[in-house]
C-alpha cells in the first residue's frame, strides 16, 4: 500500500509529493500543523484537532485555506484513499509561496500539505517498560501553544536526549518548573493526585492532555492543572507523558533518578485502560 | 531574466524548483541559510558567510555536503548563469527528505538549495531617509547566533512592526538590554563612540557588523562591544542597523522617540562612505 499524500486540493503518491523552494514553510518555518491518528479507521478527536489548527492560524495571522468541515472532508478522504486499517494523518498548512521576505506577502494562498502513514493497530492497556527522560533548561521560543512547525528547538532537545542515553527531554523553566517533553505533555502523580502543568504560552494545549484529564476524572481519580517543580518530577510516584500517537508513556527514570518503583505504575495504567474504554473501544 | 534555482545539483528556473514534502526543512525547519550580495558581479565576503554556514551546519550536527570551495563553485556558476549585474543569493542546506520524525534520521542526504535574484546596483553613499523601529520584549530561542531557517518569531516580531506603523523591531532582553533587529544588527552612536552588542548566543554574528566594526576603526571611529540598554537607544546620537543587502539603515525613531536630530547622522555617513571605499569601489 503506498503512502499517500495531498498537496493544495491533488492526492498522489507520497515520494512524489512537493513544495516550491519558496513556500514559505520551507525558507521561514512560516507554518502550522496538526498530527492526527485513527481507531478504527475512524480520526480521533478531529473536531479538536481541527480548533487547535484554526488556533494556531489565528497566531500567524494565516487565512484559513479551507473550512473545517472541508479539512475533516480531506482528511477523511485521505484515510480512505491510504487503505490501512489504521493510520496517522499529518496536516500542515504554510503560507505560500512568495519571493523570499521576512515581511508577510498578500495575495497568496496557504499551502495545504497532508500525508497519510501506517500504524499499528492500538493497544487497549498500556504497553511498554516506560521511558529514560532527562530535564534541559527551556530554551524554546516564548509563544509554545502555537502548534508552529519551526521545530528545530525540539529536534536538538530531542537529539541532546538521545545523546545523554534518554528516550526523550523535559523542558524546565528559568523559574524550576516543568513545561513539556518536545513531543507530549508531562504529567505526575503525587500523593495519588494526577496533576500537570496548566495551560499556557509554555506548553501546546495537548488534545491527549485533556482527554487524560477527562478520562482520569471518570475513573475517580483527582487530578489537578498546576505549575511541578523540577523537584517534585523526581519525588514523584509516577511521570508519564501523553501525545496523540503513544496516547500514554510512562517514565521510569528522570535525569538517571528512579521514579517511583522504576516501574510502570498503576495511575498510568489506570488512565490509559479508562482512555481505551471511553475512546478506543466504547 | 529568469531567476534561478539550484536544488541538489541542478540548476531551473525558480518557479520550478521544488523539495519533497517530508524534506525536514519543511516539516521540522531542520535548516540553516546564508544570504550573500555582489558587489561589482561578484559574491561579497563569501568566504565569511560560508564560514559561519559551516558553524550552522556544526551547530545542528549537520553533515556539510560540499565543500566550501564546492559551496563557492556553484554560488559562482549561480551568478554567472542569472545573467544579473547584481544579485543576491540565497543558500539553504536542509537535512534531507525522511519520514517524519523529530530523531534526526541517519544516512539522509542533505538538501541545498540556492536562488539567484536581482538586485539594484550598490550605491555608493547612503540613501534614504532613516527608517522607524519599535521595541519588543525578546521572545526568540535561545541560540540566536545559529543561522537556522526556524524564522518564524521574526517573521511575526516585523508583522509586529509594520502593524505599529514602524519598518522593523529591534528585540530587548529580559535585562532590558538590546539583542538585534528582525534581520540586522544594531549599532549605536553615543558620545562619539560606535557601539554594538557583542557576539553571543543572542544575537547573530552578521558578517556585515564584522566589516562595519573594521571600517569604522579604519575610519578612526572608535569602536566598542558591549551591552546597550534600551534606554541607551533612545538617548543615543544615532541608531542604524546593518545586513548583507542593505549594508547600513539609519534609524531615526525607536518607539515613536526621536533619536539625535531625527534625520541619518554623520556616522552612519562616514561608515557607509568607508565602507563603500574599501568594499564596493576598493
Amino acid at each position: 500500500m503506498p503512502e499517500i499524500a495531498y498537496v493544495n486540493g491533488k492526492f498522489l503518491p507520497l515520494e512524489q509529493a512537493t513544495v516550491r523552494v519558496e513556500d514559505r514553510g520551507f525558507q521561514f518555518a512560516d507554518g502550522v500543523y496538526e498530527v492526527l491518528r485513527t481507531y478504527g479507521g475512524k480520526p480521533f478527536a478531529v473536531t479538536e484537532h481541527l480548533a487547535r489548527l484554526a488556533r494556531s492560524l489565528g497566531a500567524l495571522e494565516l487565512k484559513a485555506p479551507a473550512s473545517a468541515e472541508q479539512l475533516k472532508s480531506i482528511i477523511h478522504e485521505g484515510i480512505q484513499r491510504s487503505g490501512f486499517a489504521e493510520a496517522t494523518v499529518y496536516l500542515q498548512i504554510t503560507r505560500g509561496c512568495a519571493p523570499r521576505h521576512r515581511g508577510m506577502p498578500t495575495g497568496v494562498e496557504p499551502t495545504i500539505v497532508m500525508t497519510v502513514r501506517e500504524l499499528g493497530p492500538a493497544a487497549t492497556s498500556l504497553r511498554g517498560d516506560g521511558i529514560a527522560v532527562v530535564t534541559l533548561p527551556e530554551f524554546r521560543w516564548a509563544w509554545c501553544d502555537i502548534k508552529s512547525i519551526a521545530l528545530l528547538p525540539s529536534v536538538l532537545a530531542y537529539r541532546a536526549a538521545k545523546k545523554a542515553g534518554a528516550d526523550d527531554a523535559i523542558f524546565v523553566e528559568d523559574d524550576g518548573t516543568v513545561n513539556e517533553a518536545t513531543g507530549a505533555n508531562v504529567f505526575v502523580v503525587t500523593r495519588g493526585r494526577l496533576r500537570t502543568p496548566p495551560i499556557s504560552t509554555r506548553i501546546l494545549p495537548g488534545v491527549t492532555r485533556d482527554k487524560i484529564l477527562e478520562v482520569a476524572r471518570a475513573a475517580g481519580i483527582e487530578t489537578a492543572e498546576e505549575r511541578i517543580a523540577k523537584s517534585e518530577l523526581y519525588a514523584a510516584a509516577e511521570v508519564f507523558l501523553t501525545s496523540t500517537t503513544a496516547v500514554v508513556v510512562p517514565v521510569v527514570t528522570v535525569d538517571g533518578q528512579q521514579i517511583g518503583t522504576g516501574k510502570p505504575g498503576p495511575t498510568s495504567a489506570r488512565v490509559y485502560e479508562q482512555f481505551a474504554r471511553m475512546f478506543i473501544r466504547p
